[in-house]
């Protein structure tokens, strides 16, 4: 199978068949095919487009560049959680503890933030002495000991995905549905999990601004996996505006341990909560919808689900008392404070300037290896719907360097608006997608 | 410029502008521009293509990447002729010196055949001792002394083509009207030539199938070569069955010998005529088009495009007594004669199935690198619309190996058709573009 025919049958709108797919994942994966090959194929799959049938068979020799992880000598089911990226987006720190106290396995892998949006391992580092970087052996120790681990992807799992996903970054062929399925479903299926519940988020915060794309994407999404031996199902959730109140990794651990003892903010709890209830139900740990929901209040309320943060922060030679002194975490130091110009709704929070706003400050990533500064970050003092008085805070700027304070003012101001008029209330949960 | 943003417009549809072209170019051509980055592109060129305008600053691009011939020191004007590529297509080496006959400078720069397709540099090093690759500076003299030069491309012209000619045919990025345009004429815009005709083949045996492909990509060359100020015209001509009846390299050069003399097929000794009469009246070298026309007649039957002819081979260290003496050209040997199996009209003659025949003899390249048997080749003895008796030849092999002889011969005949009917009597020439 010659590279030059697989990308002319895509480039001239063909469905490739299984052979084209096994010779480009091999190809690009031992480097057989020259990286502009790789890239012309990619080139000619963002503009042509991908069959369901090509998109699942991508999926699965992706997975199967690689290792795939075997838990069945653990008991109980295997279901993760996977969000495609927001602010202020923290759910996995909290949901994870949380179905592995209603007694499921949660070998969660997952990534770092890129551009305006935060990553789950850069908030674990948050935490003094945690180790994202577990091998696969001590991820099983960690999982069979706790129940729920989180670590990043290693080399083992799906190394045809590092090579794509690089070319891809610059090559401009990141904006694929396809494309983006695959390299999301390939990571997830190689955890050996049984169940998936995706966080599919939509607005002028995430990848996907439309409700239609997002709903592609989700679609596409729960095609793979279902295709590929995972049950799963998306939700589809608003992303306009930032989840919770704090944003940056110091504080969105602490807005996350506050959620685990029943102190977080509603929107954070509740989709918190709804997240674990699918998963138990996809798991197979409930019955019905009810029982579900009624098994992860429970291990809310009881502070279960924090003690399981706390062993898996201990597992991975974190400092568990952070739990308990938040003091223990890096913290900026310098405050300001962004006041209301006038009283009235806040009608506008963009999440995509919030987030852009505490990148500038140290909180996130221009380039993969600049360094993050955990401390900084801002918290949402009054978000939208809410009523302020003049003069009154909206965002509390957490910042270390005075230099890089007043860029990231300009972009919080112009992302934030007061109105004489409330907003039209927003949902959080848009729709689900099975 | 960052390469990426480039991509990125080209992919979502947008028209580049002569700062993003600029960026490809000198990428490209530095190649500060990854290769991925490169082929990148040229795949959303592919399928999302190039306004006139995109495609017109692209060649002056890829002009101004290397060196553009200055022959202002000579007088007369100077034209060239281009053709996309056929079979028995050996015109050139008829036009150039009948043009220089007549008064005016040709700086052909020609390329080698590839695929079924003969190259006017592998006809020419038939003739031995004929040396192609002249520098610059010998290009020159030998203009001045002959008014006739036939070379290959030098690494000095058009340096940006190249690497992306090499690219493209490892990436499935070939099949482009706007690539293939923008290649051939910034080649042919670095002779520093006033006027060109291009002759742009059409049907079974050519790279445009269709008289709307073939038309199309005559207009984008016309409008390139005015655009970048060469007047340009072009005559769409068929290419179904071989043009005249010789197709090898040794043949051709005997065929282009005997057209100089007066003796050529009909079809090529009208086309050849044609073409260097638009050479002329382009070239300013004729008032009209009936006065261009019989200024060539009258360079063909007094010898003076002959002699020409001689005066360049010698120039260029080629042995000129070939034009005396056939038997001093390579020559294989061995003839097979496929004979008619039937009686009846000859009614297909499939240039590409012929091409394809003596490329297996040894003709041509399957690759680069593949040596060229000049003496090999194919003789039609029966054209179109000729009537043979059963037994009769249609068609003669020159070969040298016999285990070379079967797959031809089974190309061969599928090739050749003979009906009852005669077929419709088709015109060579089918229209003009300017």
């Amino acid at each position: 199978m010659r590279a030059v025919d697989v990308i002319r049958r895509k480039r001239d709108g063909e469905a490739l068949q299984p052979a084209d797919l096994e010779a480009f994942v091999a190809g690009a994966t031992s480097r057989t095919w020259a990286d502009y090959q790789v890239a012309a194929l990619l080139m000619a799959i963002v503009l042509r487009g991908m069959t369901a049938e090509e998109t699942n068979c991508l999926t699965g020799l992706m997975v199967r560049s690689g290792v795939k992880l075997d838990l069945s000598d653990l008991a109980g089911p295997k279901v993760d959680k996977h969000s495609t990226g927001g602010v202020g987006d923290k759910t996995s720190l909290i949901v994870a503890p949380l179905v592995a106290a209603c007694g499921l396995i949660v070998p969660m892998m997952s990534g770092r933030g890129l551009g305006h949006t935060g990553g789950t391992l850069d908030k674990l580092e948050a935490i003094p002495g945690f180790r994202v970087g577990l091998s696969l052996d001590e991820f099983h120790t960690a999982l069979r000991r706790v129940g729920a681990a989180m670590i990043g992807q290693t080399a083992e799992i799906a190394p045809a995905d590092k090579v794509l996903y690089a070319l891809r970054d610059v090559t401009a062929t990141v904006e694929s549905i396809p494309l983006i399925s695959a390299s999301i479903m390939c990571k997830k299926i190689a955890e050996g999990i049984d169940a998936l519940v995706l966080d599919v988020k939509c607005g002028q915060g995430a990848f996907m601004k439309t409700r239609d794309d997002a709903r592609r994407l989700a679609r596409s999404l729960v095609v793979i996996g279902n295709a590929n031996g995972v049950r799963t199902e998306a939700m589809l959730t608003a992303m306009d505006q930032p989840l919770g109140r704090a944003v940056g990794n110091s504080l969105e651990v602490i807005e996350s341990i506050e959620t685990l003892k029943g102190r977080g903010p509603e929107d954070l709890e509740s989709l918190s909560v709804a997240l674990a209830a699918r998963m138990l139900r996809r798991g197979g740990g409930a019955a019905n919808d009810p029982e579900a929901e009624s098994k992860v209040r429970a291990a809310l309320t009881s502070g279960r689900g924090l003690d399981k943060f706390r062993q898996m922060i201990a597992e991975q030679g974190g400092e568990a008392r952070v739990v308990d002194d938040y003091h223990r975490l890096p913290s900026a130091g310098n405050r300001h404070i962004v006041a209301a110009d006038r009283s009235g709704y806040v009608n506008r929070l963009d999440a995509e300037g919030i987030g852009r706003a505490t990148m500038l400050l140290g909180a996130g990533r221009e380039r993969v290896e600049d360094r993050i500064d955990f401390g900084v970050g801002a918290v949402v003092k009054a978000k939208c719907g809410e009523w302020v008085k003049a003069g009154e805070p909206v965002i509390e700027l957490h910042f270390r360097d005075l230099s890089s304070l007043q860029p990231a003012l300009d972009l919080v101001q112009s992302a934030c608006e007061i109105s004489e008029k409330p907003p039209l209330p927003q949902a959080v949960i848009l729709e689900t997608v099975s």
